[in-house]
């Protein structure tokens, strides 16, 4: 935990955002801000969670309930501790509460604006990490092997959600995000919504769904097909698997990640329909389905052993149909295991 | 729309709030900006989203496709419409996307703090609005009925949520939030999580549950009672009921809202329990299930016709039992109408 305060020169770093705040405690939280000091760290929260979360806070933090205001319990521990430059993350606090901060604790302490620290130790993953990843991998395959067995020509685009909502349930799970199935013309948006649209033979069936296993999850494409598909369906659907496999061998620790970006984006443009491939490669994947590190053209960063993410190339023919392909690699010593298929 | 622009005195709103975008537009926000102008307005959003966005928005606003930055477009726009002074919710803004809209609009316009204008817009319910909230609240009910069905001596509390949340699907609805089944001990947190605790003959089963159909929520406690229960916790059971009864018996247009918590903190207050009522009595509700107003000890607001919300004041014992009782409630011309519950 200590980690988050060699990022910038701080004492304290002040934890805004709930997920940060479950990495390090192991308890989720709703309501709460934690404060990391050197050698001690704090659970602010309220009356409505302190009995919870005193029965379940494992770790060696300590619990502090707040009854007037949780700036004004960041102003006694800031005051009690002696700190003087206090850390907090920009992009994990609003303006209306920074502008609370800056009348209590500020008095006592500078604000530090740090970017990310608690992001940049969740980017590489630990061994026990991979494995719950891994979980929810196994199960969102096994979805794909039942829905290839459900959809039939005619059922609904709803029926099939319904239907796969049921099979998550069944085993415990839940999803990572509302999944996407889109067929035919629904295909060509990247982030369709599932209609009350019936699935015929011959379309693509762009299958985007994650499985969330104890807060781990994972984020996978398949595109079904149902009886014969026309050839330019076909076509666009090898450019696309193409593009992903010379991604992911550019994979392995000290690239640019920019370069794994690059390698799907010049396939395209080689082949003439890069203005179709609208959003970036990849991204991070963990706690959050979307974390750091985005797998663009624009992060200047290079990749690091135990980073996971996806690789998720697309293109989208306005009016026609649009195809993705989405697997999650993890960047090993050497280069990179596809966690979610065999190649 | 324009309304938005009368609470302050600013020529321009940029609405950052995925929900309010969705109350304003009909088309739910993702990665998305909303500025609203005196005569036009303009949803901002990127290449992932305009295809969609462009075939459903419905009315005269017009899409925005950026592909620098948000800021960026917001800039253009506020050169083209020669925009003063912008105004911005400082709750809805994280500090580092404000000091990107310091880096960039700030050298054409002004930037203007406005609380919550869209908010308070959004507290004041429309007939329509109100109706699908009675959608919502229907079917809560429905699940009452229907726990009541299935709850058995030796039934987890983790089996009856898998239950209900096969019921909530087969009526094509969702949940508004993860519901809250807390049995005997468990019941003593207010926000208790589901366990696989077996349930018991003589102990309370608190079961806080809100159901969400096409976006407006409801959200409901009950407590059921299995077998034969003890006086005492008739007794608080008692209280509770005749506290929501008093609170809610205070409800008219013109009161203050504190007056509202005050009725059942008092009533608590004369059977020396009210220090184990350890949260605010209760909430707004419609697109969030908390919204405006927050009907607590500490607002300084006044009811008006329209307004919807929760009265669920709340007795935790430490180590015994909790109870607690949550109706909605509507601000009608003449007082108040429980659209949970017949009295």
């Amino acid at each position: 935990m200590n980690k988050v305060l060699s990022f910038s020169d701080i004492d304290a770093f002040l934890v805004t955002k709930s997920v940060n705040i479950s990495y390090l405690t192991g308890f989720p939280a709703q309501d709460a801000w934690f404060l990391i000091l050197p050698n001690r760290s704090f659970y602010i929260t309220d009356s409505r969670y302190t009995l919870e979360v005193k029965s379940r806070l494992k770790n060696k933090s300590e619990l502090i309930e707040y009854s007037k205001s949780l700036s004004d319990s960041v102003l006694d521990l800031v005051s009690q501790f002696k700190v003087e430059r206090l850390g907090f993350d920009p992009k994990d606090i609003s303006v209306s509460l920074f502008e609370r901060l800056r009348k209590t604790v500020r008095r006592k302490a500078k604000l530090v604006f740090v970017n990310s620290p608690v992001e940049q130790l969740r980017m590489i993953k630990t061994r026990k990490e991979v494995q719950k990843i891994d979980k929810a991998i196994d199960l969102n395959l096994k979805c794909y092997e039942y829905l290839k067995r459900i959809i039939k020509s005619g059922i609904t685009e709803r029926e099939v959600l319904l239907k796969l909502e049921r099979y998550v349930k069944g085993h415990n799970a839940q999803f990572s995000f509302p999944p996407i199935i889109a067929s035919g013309l629904n295909s060509c948006f990247p982030h369709a919504r599932v209609t009350e649209r019936k699935i015929r033979r011959g379309e693509p069936i762009v299958i985007d769904m994650g499985i969330d296993i104890d807060g781990y999850k994972s984020d996978l494409t398949r595109v079904l097909f149902l009886g014969k598909i026309s050839k330019s369906i076909k076509d666009v659907y090898s450019l696309v698997l193409e593009a992903q496999r010379l991604a992911i061998q550019a994979v392995k620790p000290g690239v640019l990640i920019s370069k794994v970006d690059e390698q799907a984006r010049n396939f395209f443009k080689d082949n003439k329909i890069d203005k179709f491939f609208v959003h970036s490669l990849g991204h991070g994947i963990g706690l959050e389905v979307h974390e750091s590190p985005v797998i663009s053209s624009r992060n200047p960063g290079v990749l690091k052993e135990g980073m996971v993410f996806t690789v998720e190339p697309g293109i989208y023919l306005p009016g026609k149909f649009g195809i993705r392909v989405e697997d999650m690699v993890l960047v090993t010593s050497s280069g990179c295991k596809v966690l979610s298929r065999k190649f």
